[in-house]
């Protein structure tokens, strides 16, 4: 029997809240930094050692995922349950990495042989632009995609084109179209050559405004190009749910599909990440990220806090902002391909929990999901670092590194190489951080200390790597959100201002809003 | 007489805690949205309407902003005071922008005229360039320049050449490497056709270990491809400080000068900005940038706090720091053109503020700088913009916006133009903000309001609107140091990770970090 309960009437968050707060100096030892490391998958690895835990607080975290049943929801959600509550709709995209998952029928389909199948058809399609079976409607071979989406049609298979650009062979080079700015799309579409491009329009419902103004943009921005024998719908393949408006355009060069059981900021799994990382590095890339990314999922299934990397990270989460009151958190990688990572995470967690009633509607009166911000190291520590180390509030880290470098290219300089001085520093950050320095004479070259820090490290940033890091934060976030007792899948926060827009559109706004509007007209 | 106090012992502050807070949503009325709007200068207006102020409010802000003497420890800044009291140094950024700056003289030399002839000296090369009376050392025409800097040599130029790529016409095309990440430099390296490049390579002390390394890295990699009669050094200018090691070595180019005046945070209007700017775009579109700063530090010396927005911008913001208790701020521009805004804004906010002594390196009690983080919208409606509608803490929003377009290009899709869905989106957002909307019957979709807005707006994102935007919050900035009486023109923060990082590669590391420093080897 599966029970819901809101944080706070949990007899083991009460506990938690009764124990002394450990110290993160006193943790930051040799010992436990050999042995507090557990394997999160994929080649991925979570260091916990600078994260100022005792055991104790490990048997009081772990308290706490048991009785909250955190591990018994995930097996819930997997089995296909309705866990997004607000939408009435089960959540499915671990599915997509089909692995590990069982199967799950809806509706007399089995959905997992779907989101294989449509996984197949991409990887067919993706081999017929590379060979040039298919080839532009003017004959000519494609050698550039654009994807043209917003959100989760955006910010992940973008983090996760720019964070294996350097790595792999870039069959095409791809590009991509979001923001409703007009000057979005203008720059793009003149970068592109539109006899040699594909247009990818991800939007699962079909409706998203958007989206749909971009299409527009492109199919006006190529009627004035006037290409002889262009035909625009001939570049354009399209992502979406079958029930969509899209679906039923048979215009399209290919349609792909998903359902309403991947969220827009889980779905790079799917065919919103799958259509673009196929054709930009080959199918057998994204199928790397796949089984990275199943590896993670399979991981997360331990019920041990000391086994599961994702759960444990989830429970310092809730601890570090429940107990310690820390607001927010900062994302760090030590590799500059994964420059746009942050922004990902930042959709998939404030997205997801940045909420303030329960899965059942109901008002609760702790804090949820915090601020997510981040960029690479080292440019960070030249940047908003000096708050995170002498601010007035405590900003837990989450430091991501890798042995070796991706393009495998390097020189020495003051005799050590540039990725021995992105990890020794690395690497410094988090002692500097958790032990502090103490100098009483100078007080603003005193460092407290005492701030938490993890570390996710691998040998390499490889597809596989990266599909664990992404299905660790996924359900990392999936598992606070059974903490907190959140429905992490609905994003009604996002619905009012869209409806306001379009009062101002047609001239339905009040009369403060439409003075607003005209202030800026 | 200028007299430094800790915010809290300010008679002002203490009645500011007493004061009821007034409402969001009761400020924000269309007479309001008429009446409180400010000249910022560089044709930008701020507006803060949805900010929940009243008269009382105004009237315990402005006696704040007296009693602290803001706008004369600006004066005194401006005279060329030693503001900077950790390190001992004047604070000149402004002269370099030097229309509105008296004369300050620094051991016999006029600084003003050294920052403006550098700028004069920048100009004529950066025409030579142009023309091509300079070329590369195969007597290639120069088509690319990069950066080669990290921090404030970084985010903002970049953030700023993102700015004004689409409006003005491109010069040279410009790119930038900061990360020691190897794979940030290669790819760079890798992108550019070296015999038509020119390298920038920027530090002010001449010793940032990034910036060498990444110098070392670009000689390393010309070499490699052995081109005939290539001399990389003539591919190669510095700007650093007359003091420098880099100063001395006659090898470069050319060499263009800041000095100890000019903080990296704030040197996008100096010679680390204006060079890479000034070859991207010609002299004169820098020239324009520097007016737009120019006119907004002279708004920004008005006494009312209703007449100068930097300084009513500076004050709300403390308000909500210290007496709303607010720990983040949101920077939300509708052009996808400020792209990396926020990222230099994240600098010079979180590196200038986030101290927790004051400028005479005493303890503080009081709360100081917050989080700054952001995107663009409507890209950030899709993203985090339901934790700032729905989550548990309040964030107070900075919105900006353009009436029009950089590239003028747009087309009609449903009856409106994307600039006009763009510019709807943002007024919408700030009613949504502001009011909020009451659903009892599903909680998830009630939206509480009563979350603070401003709205910087302009005509057109020019380089003389971009150059006053740069200001504002440099100004804002420093104004909020001078109420939290900190020294926001120091970053000691930063350096005892770079201590640590040296110990790390010379072996002289503890054996907890080395042992962390093993596991990612």
């Amino acid at each position: 029997m599966i029970n819901f309960h809101d944080l706070h009437t949990l007899k083991s968050f009460q506990a938690l809240k009764t124990l002394p707060i450990p110290s993160v100096a006193d943790n930051f030892t040799a010992i436990h930094v050999e042995e507090q490391n557990i394997d999160a998958g994929g080649g991925l690895t979570y260091n916990y050692s600078a994260k100022g835990v005792n055991e104790e607080l490990l048997e009081a975290l772990q308290a706490l995922a048991d009785e909250q049943q955190v591990i018994d929801k995930y097996e819930l959600l997997l089995s296909g349950e309705m866990m997004n509550t607000g939408e009435k709709r089960k959540v499915l995209h671990h599915l997509t990495r089909a692995q590990q998952a069982n199967d799950v029928i809806h509706e007399g389909t089995n959905l997992r042989q779907f989101y294989h199948h449509e996984q197949k058809r991409i990887a067919e399609f993706a081999q017929r632009i590379h060979t040039g079976e298919i080839t532009g409607s003017t004959d000519k071979k494609i050698t550039t995609v654009v994807q043209v989406g917003i959100g989760g049609s955006d910010l992940g298979p973008r983090a996760l084109y720019l964070a294996l650009q350097n790595l792999y062979l870039n069959k095409l080079e791809a590009k991509f179209i979001s923001n409703v700015d007009p000057d979005d799309a203008t720059a793009i579409i003149e970068s592109c050559d539109l006899e040699r491009t594909l247009f990818i329009l991800v939007s699962k419902s079909g409706t998203t405004q958007e989206t749909l103004a971009n299409q527009n943009f492109v199919l006006q921005a190529a009627k004035k190009q006037n290409i002889l024998h262009y035909d625009v719908m001939k570049h354009m393949v399209c992502v979406t749910s079958q029930t969509s408006p899209l679906a039923k355009d048979d215009r399209y060069l290919a349609s792909f599909f998903i359902d309403d059981f991947i969220g827009g900021r889980y779905s790079s799994t799917s065919a919103v990440g799958g259509v673009i990382l196929s054709l930009a590095f080959g199918a057998e890339v994204f199928e790397e990220l796949l089984i990275g990314a199943a590896e993670a999922d399979s991981q997360a299934r331990e019920q041990s806090i000391t086994e599961n990397a994702a759960l444990l990270d989830a429970l310092l989460g809730v601890y570090e902002r429940n107990i310690k009151n820390y607001a927010a958190t900062a994302i760090l990688p030590y590799s500059q391909a994964l420059s746009r990572f942050p922004a990902h995470l930042q959709q998939l967690d404030m997205e997801s929990n940045g909420k303030s009633v329960n899965r059942d509607g109901q008002a609760i009166s702790y804090a949820t999901g915090p601020v997510l911000f981040g960029e690479p190291g080292t440019n960070g520590q030249h940047s908003f670092y000096q708050l995170l180390h002498q601010g007035s509030d405590v900003i837990p880290l989450q430091f991501i590194g890798f042995t070796h470098s991706q393009c495998g290219v390097d020189y020495d300089y003051e005799a050590s190489s540039s990725q021995k001085k992105l990890n020794a520093n690395l690497i410094a950050q988090i002692a500097a951080f958790a032990l502090g320095h103490t100098n009483n004479e100078n007080m603003n070259k005193n460092f407290e200390g005492g701030r938490p820090a993890s570390l996710i490290y691998a040998q390499q940033l490889t597809a596989r790597a990266l599909g664990a890091l992404l299905a660790h934060y996924e359900n990392k976030v999936m598992f606070q959100g059974f903490i907190w007792n959140l429905n992490s899948f609905d994003q009604e926060g996002v619905q009012l201002g869209k409806v306001l827009a379009n009062d101002i559109l047609h001239g339905n706004a009040s009369s403060t809003v439409n003075q607003l509007f005209q202030i800026i007209q």
